[in-house]
């Protein structure tokens, strides 16, 4: 059975290159793929979709063209009166405006939620301007690989904002704790490298042209497809849970979730493929 | 209006070398640097009185001379009676003189957590002999410039103690995680390298030359400046915020701290000032 | 007097290089030193021994023989019948099964929690094959050296299991953070070089060759245990309470437990040691 | 305006019995308002609408007829071969059978969190049987009054179950504890009275009579929504934020929250009301 | 030696009214010792005083006059322009305003947690009106007794607010959960009895009459400084310590505090006239 | 099969009343049945072996004899030099002295926890002398009757101490809160009745007569017994890991035991015999 088809999107293209692999392209290239209201229901719903479907094990992100990932937020459109960062409203009490706000912020932090829950493991692949959502996006990925010429940038206080969709809060946790470094980027804006991600450890691999920057991450996508499911997503979702919590939590909270799972036809399957060397197949999860 | 004068100081040299940057300058330089208990409630005062004022949106800490930026603990002045670490006391009941010594220690957590809950980004250039207090003060700032030969020692081991002032509990945050090398230089007080704290990014950059180290944090402490200040405090806030908590909870707090925050007119300034490519100019905060 | 000697312990090899030093070598060569039932219940015995003795202050752990530090989980003797993830029991009430599962899984914890848990600094000498458990257990260290060819792997995606020893609350801990090579590594099984480990900062050291491994691990522990036992202890004790944990908790639990400890002879005795250029020597703990 | 009317909602009936107060009314009398499958989605959708509609400021949840607020699971639908209880798929991968599953009890889970996290305060009024789901939803909301004679049960033990949409989350935050009487009908599914739901404070009032029950209820809804907005909405959004967290966690949270609220056109209105001894009127929020 | 005597106190009597015993009283009674600026700062002063004063071993808080504990925030004072809540400032950037404001909670919010934070413990004596911040107030005091004609009111949703000085974190720590009730009292202000305070938990005791009050307090607080203050202040360090901690955080924390404070002369002195059935005398904390 | 027979067990008696049911009684009624070191380790045997026995689905516990539960500590004993509370070691250096200590507190604590630990339900049955350890045992337990005439006492403050087996973190979580009683009465030690530790929901029922309290003890966990105990011993799991976490994070716990235990047999036993009005059996757990 092959994936379910995804209709009625028109901001992004949904493909399947290889067995229970997708790849989800951000394709408004005109644009730089920046972000703009309708695409943000778009993408949750692609997640959403793509979250359970047994024919899925592992979903690749990346953009359409060569010039960008994301350039984030379209200033363009978000400034326009009517939008919640418009120029409208400046009569409103700020308590209403201020709630109509936290409603509009919760929305956007869903959408980037939505990835950050999915089931299967996300790679983002990286490649030209990476800046503002781009940064949002990819730190609710598990994996990161970059393009060498990738322009990153933490862009959100260059509009006069704190970044409230998930980089203050995903990326001490992708990178690895509130570093020097991480503070030198957030609190400015600025730009930094491929390089620069590789060594603060952002970014995993650094990958020269984006045929070759796709190609890799397809190979390691159809390695986690071979794998055991019910292996792979109780590692993402053992890892993820155990953030911010303790080493006792995490101990108890893997034992309740293995009492189940290790009970999985994967194991014994595994096991006998390992000892009479052969690929061992999995039943869809 | 020029940032309000400071008083009465007399083992620092605050100045304001540019527009919003701040300068504290540690100044017993016959000494290393070496902190006393006198010295201590003036670094409180400092602080306290630079994170309110709004003509401060940065500020760096340096130590004077080339020798330091500061040899820690003066053991010298610890090690004499009356002191709490002297020699006097040994026949006083354990639990009292425990009591005793909670409260002094809590004091003197204090004036670290000034500065580390200070609202501007504070960012402290090392060099030299960078010992003990000066580990724990650094680690209370956002982010960390080194000279190229500076040396490093979380020192508290060699006087019979474990580090109580911060270090213990901020080193793990701001170099991500308790590595197999912060366990190393921890346990034993084994000296460590600018190159070393850099790999392992105790440090953001290193800097050949106290001059360019001074030189180089002020161009950085401009451009923080330059920045719209609500979004600069609020990524400080939240980012400090997140630490050790879940990012469900840092998404919720984020959404309450901004609802009111984008209402700032700093953000039509900066998303005009971008579309227009002109450079921003914000209010006081 | 002498570290109270182990009987009746099979397959390791502790000894006592140095005054105050242990040393933990497991001993089943001719297995690739892979572990099975019995072996458990001698690991936490050993550690529970090793933990409160006062004449032990540092604790090294390798694997006999040159080809592993140990191959994890022996699958043949794991995937016979009567094992909890053998082949038989295929009828058996789904919730009795988990509930069956997980008191295994909690033995098995607490195996390494021992490890964890252990008052001493102990320090994982890698070599060889570093896999699955290799991983739980020296994630339960406080320091890791690895030797330049070590071959490590989180092995048990490859035999159908989300890793429930410990390596997936731990690693990230020890590591830094749920990083993008975190996820690449556990996701997958795949195998990483002692290079790997370092750049990822699993390990803090590579040494060439595992004579040198075993001598530079001796030296690094010899200067463990000449430094203040009340200081390095409690070090240990502080950074690891801070994990996942807020800033405040910690500072206030380091209060607590430093009221006591700052009243300890070490203090006087390094103080005094330091001013007069001399080694101190410190009572038991 | 009016509150938006709600379509194709079959199993509930949505009133609006006083401005600003919405009534939500479980409409299956004739099976004891059990709930089966379709009504989940519709009580979601309910929730979902009420909560940022400004005309609502507080929401009254009863059952239809006299005999339940709701029996809870109906037990017979859930028996069905087919439904997740149900008796198929005996041969199923218990692995698989826990993932379906667990996915089935996120879905239901996030019923019960969305009458949660309403913005709005909700009341539910119970009477009759008041079993399992009964205690689940009403658990979810803000304040619960009751009839005299309801029966109440955490029922879910008696079909073999640990209660897991919410019951054991949130029955200890609404009583305060895990106290011995929330083990005693927890663990035996023992029925109680609304004496004894007084007593253990899980509701707040007992009233004589349906009727008398509706009618009180109305009353203190009326008076909910004669309250500013502002402050109600703000004062239910913080106590919920603040269960399971410190209080240093929550006077930083609240801090946040209220630099924004406090600018409310709120307080002046309420404070000089106050002053001049009027009734305030307030926007729409 | 006497307590030390505040000078410069103009809105609270400190007295003494037996060893080891102080008592403070709000007096303002010909405003219904309503607060307003100028007394918080006296409120703190005091409380940093008392705290490490080995001379104090309990204290009691009373309003003076019979009419009033504290009728709250004197709200004609804050309505004045120029005060934070005051009708001024229309105009401000909402971002700079909740800068402001948030600064201005914080140090609301610091002054009631200098009660909080006490080391001895706090009884407060509750008659009159005791409104608003009468409830901030004494639910960071440790016991409450009440007058049986006292008047309580959570008044802040009146003046447009939601408690933010400390009501909504520290009123369901000190009745023990987010009952039914408290969300009750809190969302509409509506007033409760001494009756419902002593049903629900947020006072102890009821006494009639404030002279029979003052005196039963005051015994209680004698009986309480009769008792070893190691073992009281541990306890109640230990006890506020729990909350919304794991209780396997807790007994980690109650071992670090009691390693030292078991060493303390009052065990053997308590133990020693116990079983010689003497009443012991403990030295000074 | 009868449960497995506890042999070598000196100070409790370790009956097995009624089918699934077992019955610890403290059995050294001559000194009330005071705790001295040796007891200690045979209670932590008890709860180990009682723990996963499939035969013992709820356990008892009470005292031998008329006069007491127990009278917690035997100080006699422990005044004894030799003993940690002991008169000698004064001279030892404190920090030695702390280490020592905590480790004795650790062994303290984990035979309480042990009791906590415990899989299956734990009902304490309370009568006569309950001071002191008492309440930390029963704290422990699940579930509390007491007899009309006990004596309870949070005796530590008399000797001394601040409770730290146990008492202080498991008494609010058990009665629900910090409240102004249980400040009352850990701040003094004074005594309480069997009503007051009633109303304050320490117990849950009070029974005239201790053989009456027995046999109300005995019917209530025969009808545990009775209940499917996949069902009873999770929902005991679920409750106990909600303590001092979120709701979200206890949701997400709960979903991921049941996904394991909502396969099993229990289930549809229990929801058939339900509609069959019969009562089910069920296989051992």
């Amino acid at each position: 059975m092959a994936p379910k088809a995804m209709s009625d999107i028109k901001f992004f293209n949904v493909t399947f290159p290889a067995p229970f692999v997708a790849h989800v392209e951000i394709n408004r290239p005109q644009k730089l793929n920046a972000f703009y209201e309708p695409m943000w229901l778009e993408l949750k719903t692609i997640f959403e979709k793509l979250s359970p479907d047994p024919d899925v094990r592992c979903i690749l992100i990346s953009g359409a063209g060569d010039r960008a990932f994301t350039a984030g937020l379209d200033v363009q459109e978000a400034s326009k009166s009517g939008s919640p960062l418009g120029t409208a409203a400046p009569t409103r009490d700020p308590s209403r405006q201020a709630t109509s706000l936290r409603r509009h912020i919760f929305e956007l932090q869903d959408v980037i939620s939505a990835v950050a829950r999915c089931e299967k493991p996300t790679i983002a692949l990286l490649h030209g301007y990476t800046f503002g959502l781009g940064i949002d996006l990819s730190s609710a990925c598990d994996i990161r690989f970059a393009e060498s010429d990738t322009k990153f940038s933490v862009k959100e206080v260059d509009i006069g904002l704190a970044a409230d969709v998930g980089t203050l809060s995903r990326l001490p946790k992708v990178v690895g704790g509130i570093t020097s470094w991480v503070k030198e980027v957030t609190l400015t804006a600025r730009p930094f490298t491929a390089e620069e991600a590789l060594q603060n450890r952002f970014v995993s691999r650094v990958v020269k042209g984006k045929a070759n920057l796709i190609s890799e991450g397809l190979e390691y996508a159809k390695f986690v497809a071979s794998k055991s499911p019910v292996a792979v997503q109780g590692t993402k979702n053992i890892l993820d849970a155990a953030w911010g919590r303790t080493v006792e939590d995490n101990l108890n909270y893997t034992a309740a979730w293995n009492a189940a799972m290790v009970q999985s036809s994967d194991v014994s399957r595994a096991m006998l493929s390992g000892l009479q060397k052969r690929t061992p197949t999995f039943e869809k999860l």
